[in-house]
């Protein structure tokens, strides 16, 4: 990364560096580090279910409360049964699940996902950051995608760079963020019971239905859209799993501490997603796909291309603390903090993700050293830009993300679900005494009720969504399962053919002797050095070669040589074509032709400059020269470095 | 360059392949090969007179037979300088000139102008070639720079590839465009004799004077003028000097013949430029800057934004042949396609041009082998953008890039013509007879007066053309000056850093012993035939090590090496940090400052890939840990490379 890399990066700080013993956190610190994920999806989930309510009108909208009833009750089952999963598989998560139950595939599969997962992570998030900040900051309402992007720049360096105290910011965010919805719930709860809760800014607007549906619902109509707004909702569910990745993080007895931590975050979600769909009716909060379109004053006329339209939480606290512009800036600058953090903790979870995949061979190997500030830089960077490409494409649309993210997700759940139930068939026969197998039935019966209802959530969600963006997520996690396979195959194509016969100790044979060439082109230190490098390894025969590119200089070489008396030969090369390669192959190989078994080690003098630029200017050939002698076999190059310019004790 | 490159450029062609002996050409061939520079800018040359002076209205267009005569009279006083030139140094040019008369910095400012003259041939040709494209084409007329880009690639392209017979087309096309100027001549001047001459295309427009001029001029204004026409003008004689640089192209005796072509060629470019301005008058041809506004009909209404102003050359062919456009076309394309082969005559000049300043260290050393295909294509790529962006810059407008070339032609020919000045002054007072004395007195005067006259002229376009761009060719020619002058401090730094102190043989004093480590991470046939090298060379000690990075491979790792019976220790490295680079820097300073006398050997057994992405699934930790160990003394890094996956045949 050199200079520019310094520049960016900053000092090298501790963030990646592997932790000796696990955190130990106490529920109360460990829990709020790994819920900002989930807490966050819960801030968009009810602006798309009442974004695709309002397909019919005001009466889809009054579906809402039981779609969040519906997506409350999934979200139990689900995280019920990743309690079973952090009891059997502690800080394993959906990865080691699949892999162990299901094969080396379905967690490549698995890996495929969650590596997409997090681009849509940091790309929804920070979309829905930036809604709520043009919430708070006027005139940026139309250029959310800029911001969003550079959120995203900035989020990048930030984490490239390292953040002191990012666990702190985001243990006092979390309890900020929820302390801010609580007290907005709890003014806007009194609020409407005693009849002071004033009109939201989106009241009195009416809702025109789309084409079609200008009648009212059919049953089937209604089953329909709240099929469709549960799959949307159902983003809330992402982020339960962060819990099950991170069990090293909580204090012994740590799966248990885990499953409780999950069962509080659940609880709390649930109550945010009831609760925000019940306020919003309250307050009469309209979200729509156009506004321009979809909404019009009690008059008739369209409220036109300059309405500005807030989301949900915004729009409710807009409501309940009209009075006090203040607390509305913070309610809603939480939510949107949340939302960034949120963002940050994919940057984190990256390279965890790529060392295990790493580690199976399904990332390159350089990966697996996730605390390498340099392999960490890679998957920061690469996340970074997928994301942006993500924005960018999209227009930062919290919707169009949406429908992209939960893909992935509940591809995830699924495939996790099903390794579960595999599990406890497997291990039910196992089962030694009756409440064990009693138990172990029981967490079968989770699994696979959270199988079926994450399945058919799956499927309801690729069917409703396919066109909506739903084929761009699988072709994604297409992609980048087909990227994990050949890597994986490639690695093991490769250790096939290093591997060493048993017994056969062929491979350990000596070449019959050692023939020493050193390359030169004039007379100096450097080469001096070369010289007496090669001389020091005692060669059975030593030469020196140079190639006649330049007559001048040919004849300036052979005068230093003979006044500093090299007790080796030097032979010159012809080089008809002022060429340098090729000359030094062709006599290489043709030293090997004559003795097939002997080894040739040709030593090479480099100059090391300071300066990347520099680099340009020096070695050269030499370059190109071991590139191409690579593929010649029985050759060893290897390279005399003279220090140039250097401080000697910098040097030592 | 991979496989891109090979896409792009094909099968490798001989066009840069140095010649073994001089073509040695008969004048026929030669000349022609060397003109399209030189009769191309005659081409251009009338436009920019005419267009400078139309700022006088129609007064000032009277005088332009004046200003083609000056122009004459200085390019015969030029020539005959060069004639000088050619017999002193032949095939020497300009830079030799310089560097040995004046010094080698005098040379690097030529060498710089050079460079950029270069550029701006491409971009002068090209962007004029493209007016006659569009004179020919309908249509393309508002879109000569993406035009002039186009043709700019496609040069590139067709140069990187190498052309077939590109020497037969330039002979031919030479041929062509002076026989069909001599036949549209000819057919012009019999018709305006006999009266038949139809009227041009521009014949009746009124040309607006500029501000200040409506009054008609005033003698000073007029001289003014005329000198501003003049300093356009001179970029007729750009090319002239290309023979100078191509007398080894001539067969003997070569400096006669060259000197001979040289007249010949000044005839030729003297007698188009002369015969262009008469016929422009006789067919009543206008070239103005803005036709928009300069150009009226004889009713006082302005032409308007739709008129199409043609190039002088096509204006008179189209009126010669107004009866017979096949002829127009031919011979209109004819002009375009001799612009365009004197834009590729420069891309096969940069490489020598970069030869020569790379054996003064004035570039990279890597330019000097010019025979060598990616040099050379660099070379090339470079000249390609640099133009592509020239004229992008400049809206491919041959008026702003013809101010810009002047100036790095005419300094080139007022230190050549003062470093042969300088010649004669030293060669004079060693000439033995009267006779020679005589000859060297004359030849004195000559260069002296070429001297005077370029430097005027020189004088000239920089004055009245600095704000019109002159600046910018400055601070190229700068830029070019500075980047020489530093590569080769750089080198002769280098160069002093590394001489060797005569007489003191300390530097080929033998290290006392060698001590031989051979990085290991898995026992493979990689790491035996890494050891089997190592041990083969007999070093003093030899030990393997690795770094426990993940303890279940360092455990599968030393069961190979028992299994395998290595007879060489293994030492395990800790690695706290999983980090790689590190530990094994630590242990091998560690092993130098216990010995600070011998040398270490690394040996790093290095899988070699088929194909580039695979590069990246391997030996990146070798790679960094080879140019982090380039900064420590006392160490050699050797690479024993094992093929991967190679045909055996294609190996050896």
């Amino acid at each position: 990364m050199g200079a520019l890399g310094r520049l960016v990066l900053g000092k090298p700080t501790s963030q990646f560096a592997p932790r000796m013993k696990p955190r130990a956190l106490r529920i109360r610190y460990a829990l709020p580090l790994l819920a900002p994920d989930a807490l966050s999806s819960v801030a968009y989930a009810p602006d798309e279910i009442l974004l695709t309510l309002a397909a019919a009108g005001m009466a889809g909208m009054a579906l809402s409360p039981w779609v969040g009833l519906a997506i409350a009750a999934v979200m139990a089952v689900v995280i019920a049964s990743y309690r079973q999963t952090i009891k059997v598989y502690p800080g394993g998560g959906d990865y080691t699940v699949a892999k162990e139950n299901l094969g080396l595939l379905a967690g490549g599969l698995v890996g495929g996902a969650a590596m997409v997962d997090s681009l849509l992570t940091v790309a929804v998030s920070v979309s829905a950051g930036a809604q709520y900040f043009a919430a708070v900051v006027p005139g940026v309402e139309d250029h959310t995608t800029a911001v969003a992007i550079t959120l995203v720049t900035a989020l990048t360096v930030l984490m490239l760079r390292g953040v002191k105290a990012l666990d702190t910011t985001v243990i006092l965010a979390v309890y900020a963020f929820i302390a801010a919805l609580g007290v907005t719930a709890a003014t806007g709860g009194i609020e409407a019971l005693i009849g002071t809760l004033p009109a939201g800014p989106a009241q009195g607007l009416e809702v025109v239905p789309s084409a079609g549906l200008e009648s009212g619902l059919t049953v089937l109509g209604a089953a329909f859209l709240g099929l469709r707004a549960f799959s949307s909702g159902a983003v809330a569910l992402t982020g339960v799993q962060t819990i099950s990745t991170g069990v090293g993080t909580f204090r012994e007895p740590q799966e248990r501490n885990a499953a409780r931590s999950l069962a509080f975050l659940g609880i709390a979600c649930a109550a945010l997603l009831i609760g925000t769909l019940a306020l919003a009716r309250e307050v009469g909060a309209v979200f729509v796909a156009d506004p321009a379109t979809q909404l019009r004053y009690p008059s008739g006329k369209p409220v036109g291309a300059d309405f500005h339209q807030e989301p949900i939480l915004a729009q409710i606290a807009e409501t309940v603390f009209a009075g006090a512009r203040p607390i509305f800036v913070v309610v809603t600058g939480l939510v949107g903090l949340l939302l960034i953090l949120a963002a940050s903790s994919a940057f984190r979870w990256v390279p965890t993700l790529m060392s295990m995949l790493a580690h199976d061979e399904f990332m390159p190997k350089q990966f697996y050293r996730r605390s390498d500030r340099r392999v960490a830089a890679h998957g920061i960077i690469t996340l970074g830009l997928g994301s942006a490409v993500l924005i960018y494409l999209m227009g930062a649309s919290v919707t169009q993300l949406v429908q992209l993210y939960i893909v992935g997700v509940f591809l995830s759940f699924t495939i996790s679900q099903l390794g579960m139930l595999r599990h406890w068939n497997a291990a039910l026969p196992l089962a030694k005494t009756a409440p064990e197998r009693r138990r172990m039935a029981g967490a079968r019966a989770v699994n696979a009720c959270g199988l079926v209802l994450t399945a058919v959530a799956l499927v309801i969600v690729v069917i409703t969504k396919f066109t909506h963006g739903a084929w761009i997520s699988l072709g994604l996690v297409g992609c980048a399962f087909w990227f994990m396979v050949s890597v994986r195959r490639h690695y093991r194509r490769v250790a096939g053919e290093l591997k060493l016969p048993p017994g056969d100790r062929t491979d350990l044979g000596l070449p019959s002797r050692v023939h020493g060439i050193v390359l030169v082109s004039a007379m100096n230190r450097a080469t001096a050095r070369a010289i007496a490098y090669a001389r020091s390894t005692r060669p059975a025969t030593l030469e020196a070669v140079t190639v006649a590119v330049d007559s001048a200089r040919v004849w300036e070489l052979r005068r230093g040589w003979d006044r500093a008396r090299v007790p080796v030969t030097l032979r010159i090369l012809d080089s008809p074509g002022r060429e340098i390669t090729r000359p030094l192959i062709e006599y290489i190989t043709a030293v090997r032709r004559r003795r097939p078994r002997d080894l040739v080690m040709l030593y090479i003098p480099e100059k090391v400059v300071r300066h990347w630029w520099e680099r340009w200017l020096h070695n050269r050939s030499a370059a190109r020269l071991t590139s191409r002698l690579r593929h010649v076999r029985g050759v060893v190059v290897a390279t005399v470095p003279w220090q140039l310019d250097t401080d000697p004790a910098a040097a030592e």
